[in-house]
């Protein structure tokens, strides 16, 4: 079973993850290790994933077979453990609990080669439906208090499987940079009675510098400090905390606009590895006026160094500016 | 000029380098690069760094010749510059500065092949102490709050050049993870009026089980809360808060604990990349109690994927008492 410690300076938690205990040598075998023939995520190979807790299936074909067009399936390797209680307890200075929460792989397509920037319109929407299915269903776990949502794309970001899938994480705390995410948003309103995300769209949407793109309800920016190069924010124009909750939800514009977005990516940067993260109210939060939900997709083109991990402060090579208009003159 | 332009939710600064500007086509051009032949930094190119700043030489040797043991020169692309004012300003929710530091390279030996694990104990030594001066020097500047001393190596680990060398950044702001493990620090000294890291000291000192080795001044241990696979910290037994201000340094103790724990690692590892920074108090913070500087070295054997950009919460698949094990009884 895993363990969650906290950093008795800085208060963050680590997952210290027993179940997955690698040794010296297996660092060393991971950078050798080929590509191999078998995807566990393909059409076919249910067997070789968990039991699915959520399927898109047409003509009633039954669970963990063939003819679904997307999965959510628990990790088979999970950071996490969904059974047990959360045994909080101290060690001197030091404290810890048990590993528990949900993992899961939401896997986005039965087809091995196709990702979100060539799925049809409607399947890159239920992949954003499956994510608020499972947001809500894992609400209902009063153990928990948190569930991020996030994609790793390409060996550079993370991905270890090539099959396009995402995954979602259920914590039992809420992480401290979704923490001092709302702390930040929250000052700012106590200040201002207004929402700092509102604020900002409205300033870009005046400046337009920053703007990539836009459609009915979103609107894609490069944000003004991105910590990245070519960093990109979707965010819902209109003010909703909670991406789950967002209702009705503009499935199909959502889409459109994550989908074109990353083919935006794709066409300046060349297929380029990422990650993408829902940034999302936590559970106690759900309908608080002062956060604003958005996703925030992050080219990963340069790599983390002693400057970065010493200070939580980046270099960034590429002005936002200029990345938004490369994305917006693309295609 | 970079600009130095903060995010208005997490209150974080950026560096927008804007001296780099690097255009989508740099990116895909990096990934490609060849080793090149040619080294800047080895002995007899003296001539295609900037002037140094600080030298150890023997014999009388006129600065920027060969004829050195260690050289600290500005970085040649440097993330700040030392010319100008802090020049604040605000631009609707937005904040920025000029992009107003120092950036130093520290070129820790004139031979292209050797490390600080193959250096003798005295060139160890040097470089420690080249860091301790570089700091009491720009101290001096009434601009800058902080002085990030770091190394990285390998390329996986951030290094752009092979030849070994460590960097040191001083900056007009104390950054936010400084200014986080400050606080924490803090917290911890108003509640027991104990300083958190004796105590860490004094507790792994008593339980032994994640003790990699010490001398008379120094212990290394895997830090309860490991982020990393391998992460290990070297710690001065006795409080004090900065590296640049300890008197007397002990600095052949210094230089044989931090040469034999890369030793450690590079044999269990076989030399792996990573980043070590000096956590040290911010200037203001020099004399106080509740801070105790430490060394960090961190591995670099796994990825970071969305789920940690999302939460700064990671997982580790690898227990610091399993760590400290076979780090202990290396060699």
């Amino acid at each position: 079973m895993s363990e969650l410690r906290k950093d008795p300076v800085l208060g963050r938690w680590v997952i210290i993850s027993t179940e997955r205990g690698r040794r010296p040598s297996d660092f060393l075998v991971e950078e050798r290790r080929p590509a191999s023939g078998f995807c566990p995520l393909c059409e076919g190979n249910e067997d070789k994933t968990p039991r699915e807790v959520l399927a898109f299936r047409g003509n009633g074909t039954p669970p963990n077979t063939p003819g679904w067009s997307l999965r959510v399936v628990p990790n088979k390797f999970p950071a996490l453990r969904i059974e047990g209680d959360l045994n909080r307890e101290g060690d001197g200075v030091y404290d810890k609990m048990s590993g528990v929460g949900a993992h899961e792989v939401v896997i986005e397509t039965p087809l091995h080669h196709e990702t979100l920037t060539t799925l049809p319109l409607k399947a890159v929407e239920n992949v954003l439906r499956a994510y608020r299915e499972r947001i809500v269903d894992l609400r209902r776990d009063r153990r928990f208090q948190y569930v991020l949502v996030f994609k790793n794309h390409g060996p550079a970001a993370g991905a270890s499987l090539e099959h396009s899938h995402s995954q979602i994480i259920a914590l039992p705390i809420v992480p401290k940079r979704v923490r001092e995410e709302i702390e930040g948003a929250k000052n700012y309103f106590n200040y201002k009675d207004r929402c700092v995300f509102c604020d900002i769209i409205s300033q870009e949407l005046d400046q337009g510098k920053r703007i990539i793109s836009e459609n009915k309800t979103f609107v894609v920016i490069a944000p003004f400090a991105s910590n990245f190069p070519f960093e990109t924010w979707v965010l819902p124009k209109t003010h909703h905390p909670n991406f789950g909750y967002m209702e009705p939800f503009p499935g199909e514009e959502a889409a459109q606009i994550l989908r074109d977005t990353l083919q935006r990516m794709d066409h300046v940067l060349n297929d380029p590895p990422y990650n993408y993260i829902i940034h999302n109210s936590p559970f106690p939060d759900v309908d608080r006026e002062y956060f604003h939900w958005h996703l925030e997709i992050l080219p990963k083109l340069t790599k983390m160094a002693g400057f970065e991990w010493g200070t939580d402060f980046f270099i960034n090579p590429t002005p936002p500016e200029e990345a938004a208009t490369y994305l917006r003159e693309a295609k």
